[in-house]
């Protein structure tokens, strides 16, 4: 009878013992995600090049997983390679099998594993392609092995797929939930879970449409990217749908785009009959899954995490971020910036924006910190004009904000429109001082800043003066 | 012939007309990113409820869509409701048609406009079901005729379809492409163009999930949005399976993969041969589309996407943000925040956390912005220690930052653990005043925050003294 006692074993505090068999790109994934939530790892693979792969994933995971948080994780658990499975697993609580898909290898290492494991501990299985009963053929302790599938990266992306018997994975659910994933709990074994079968259509009908000519791969991933998948990362497709059903519901919807399943749209072309029964059952799931939102709520909803992540896919100039960058590029030649400041103390337009939904916060107005993003992007604009652009910046020189003054006026809403007006106040060697006003649409000062930067080398990261054309630029303004 | 100026005729100084026939979700779409680029636009549509549907896109559009630029869009065009085709399209450049999917209807509509249109106007339908060769049937100017299918919501997703006539649909492209999206120009037409066939897979894969009682919409719509949806929104498919086949490739990760193709594990089994030509085929496709990167490259652009995307769900509290912050409440307990100050000028830890990939600029570190940034947090950290907390909040009570100062002293690094440390220098009535210190994990101050807020009752948002509870927590500080 499994029935680890997990509530008391998997607080955060206590220190749950891992274990990995198989490191590869997944095995390493779980490895990284364990370690750095805090929690002790022993892992065992016959590869000899095992230590460097699973120390490049740990490298990968170091850079980005503690930074998705405002706090700092726990100390990192430590890391230990075994020699035999049972050295691995003998004191583990949780043993994560990343090994090759072959069922004859995954039942000898559960042999193995459950040999010298804790009866208590769980087995959980990273596999794709096996069903949990599959894995259990034969086992000693057939309901201790499940299926926990995770997806690349591991160390990031939160879905784990659990699959097998109800108390088990019940258990594992709140040991994942601890990690940050999402546990889902697949209520009926089936090949390839839920996931992977999705993702199979799509492979398959892209591999048609390669196969055919209608379209590249690089195709096949924009029409992704720019489309569908944005709405994916964060309502999946039957809420998207839900909202294009409109106020008559998703019972409207499936009636209305339920025919189109019936068109020679492709070579794949089995479908279940769109009964009542049928379109009952998905319209109370829909309704059950988000009928505490109107459609109207919905919508904004998913337009405000649309703005919020492409917003976020500027920051790093990709896919559709980098096309509202271009955009952008076009918008400041449209609106004459960056201006060239004339004189000491006059004051060019350096920005005009809306306050995007992204920037409001619990007060329900720009949080004060976006104040500094937008004197910030101003002082971009401003330095563009006297030459610092980006080329400079190639170069090897640029400017560092070194204080910051700012003074909060009035409040900006979601929506508004400010100006920014940005003077030199100071020029004098490596010294720069600006001075910024932030209007709103009624020309009211909302804010002001005081900003003293200096002119840096970008190698030594030591003050230095500037360098000819911005000396120059700035030389005409005294 | 058609050969539409368009170069001349699209810059966005230039004022194209275009026209709307059909304003329903998509046609509206159209309506409001055509008026918001600054383009008047003619409508036309049967419906009596079509200007309250239209306003009613718009305004979902005008709340997000600015939001997504640095720089404030042009004027929004004029928008006319006319009351004939004949009217809306007498002057148009581009004529959208959106009308109900239905061939004979389309056609007549088609018969209509171009009696009436410029030849050299671009007529683009929203069709998602109907290739042009069916649409051109019996046109005066078949050419003339194009897809242009979009994504709802129209005003925010990128993604175009265009198919037909070479000449017309790169004409199209350029227009679309100053219009903020992303036009993909499908190479040979095909029923249901290239996304709704991914789509409809997905769909009918679904839809057996829900038939057989496999997974509910809520459990797919999950799979999907904290799995696949979040690579998808910014690599598509192909450029992720590059990145799982490792450094041996595309041709490697298709065989390892390819085999899994044959397994029972849908109900939907015609898939193409894997020859070696098709296999060579898509690794040839792939390393054109990101070859100029390696795979290490390719990790590092994912894992950075993810993490920015991740963090802007944050502030949504939505998908795999909501589970971010389930993490970081458990960290926050963890690491004994927020910590209670015991009187004025004492120093207490309100952050400990590292900076994220998201948050560095072109000169290599922590943009200046998100200092204010962390000392926001930090703030609020305190805020909640003196009992200023979501309830407080609820209430209709809290604090606004008035004044800000910040001094830069050393630089901060993705990757970089960060500790700040907050005391209050005064409390008095409606007065509060903060002093922060970030410091760096050798101990050295990076950076010193002062901090002037205002007590506000939020209703009237003018200020006012603290409540009782933190008026209490106040009064013993002093």
């Amino acid at each position: 009878m499994i029935e680890p006692n997990v509530t008391s074993k998997t607080s955060l505090n206590k220190r749950m013992q891992f274990a990995v068999i198989g490191g590869g790109v997944i095995g390493g994934g779980w490895v990284a995600r364990f370690l750095l939530m805090g929690f002790d790892v022993n892992v065992f693979d016959t590869d000899p090049e095992a230590r460097r792969k699973i120390n490049e994933v740990l490298e990968n995971a170091r850079r980005s997983l503690p930074g998705l948080y405002e706090h700092i994780l726990p100390q990192e658990g430590r890391l230990v390679f075994c020699s035999s499975i049972a050295e691995a697993v003998t004191n583990a609580d949780w043993i994560s099998e990343s090994i090759p898909e072959r069922l004859d290898i995954k039942q000898s290492a559960y042999a193995e594993i459950q040999s010298h494991c804790p009866e208590d501990s769980i087995i959980a299985s990273s596999t794709s392609g096996f069903k949990p009963s599959e894995l259990q053929q034969n086992a000693s302790r057939p309901q201790q092995i499940i299926v926990a599938h995770p997806f690349n990266p591991v160390y990031l992306i939160p879905l784990v797929e659990l699959v097998g018997n109800p108390q088990t994975t019940k258990h594992a659910a709140m040991v994942l939930s601890q990690l940050g994933m999402h546990p889902l709990r697949v209520r009926k074994e089936i090949d390839a879970h839920i996931a992977d079968r999705l993702l199979e259509a799509v492979w398959r009908e892209g591999l048609w449409l390669i196969n055919d000519g209608i379209a590249t791969t690089q195709e096949i991933d924009d029409a992704i990217r720019y489309g569908f998948g944005l709405r994916w990362a964060q309502m999946g497709m039957f809420e998207t749908y839900r909202i294009a059903g409109g106020e008559a519901g998703m019972a409207h919807f499936i009636e209305q785009f339920g025919p189109a399943l019936e068109w020679p749209w492709t070579k794949l072309m089995n479908v279940p009959d769109l009964t009542d029964e049928l379109i009952n059952k998905i319209a109370s799931q829909s309704d059950q899954q988000s009928g505490q939102y109107s459609i109207r709520e919905l919508e904004r909803i998913r337009d405000d995490n649309l703005v919020a992540m492409m917003r976020a896919l500027k920051v790093k100039d990709w896919g559709a971020g980098n096309l509202l960058n271009k955009v952008d590029q076009t918008l400041s030649v449209e609106t004459e910036l960056p201006a060239v400041p004339t004189g000491l103390g006059d004051a060019i337009r350096t920005a005009r924006r809306v306050i995007p939904s992204s920037w409001v916060d619990y007060n329900g107005h720009m949080n004060d910190s976006h104040y500094g993003e937008v004197f910030s992007k101003a002082s971009d604009v401003l330095l563009l004009g006297i030459g610092a652009d980006q080329e400079y910046v190639a170069r090897g020189y640029g400017y560092f904000t070194v204080d910051l003054q700012i003074s909060y006026l009035s409040e900006c809403l979601a929506g508004d429109v400010i100006t920014v007006f940005t003077s030199i106040t100071l020029a004098d060697g490596k010294k720069l001082k600006l001075s910024h006003e932030m209007k709103n649409s009624q020309g009211d000062i909302c804010a002001t800043c005081s900003q003293f930067l200096l002119h840096v080398d970008l190698k030594s990261r030591k003050s230095c003066p500037p360098m000819d054309s911005v000396a120059a630029a700035l030389a005409d303004l005294n």
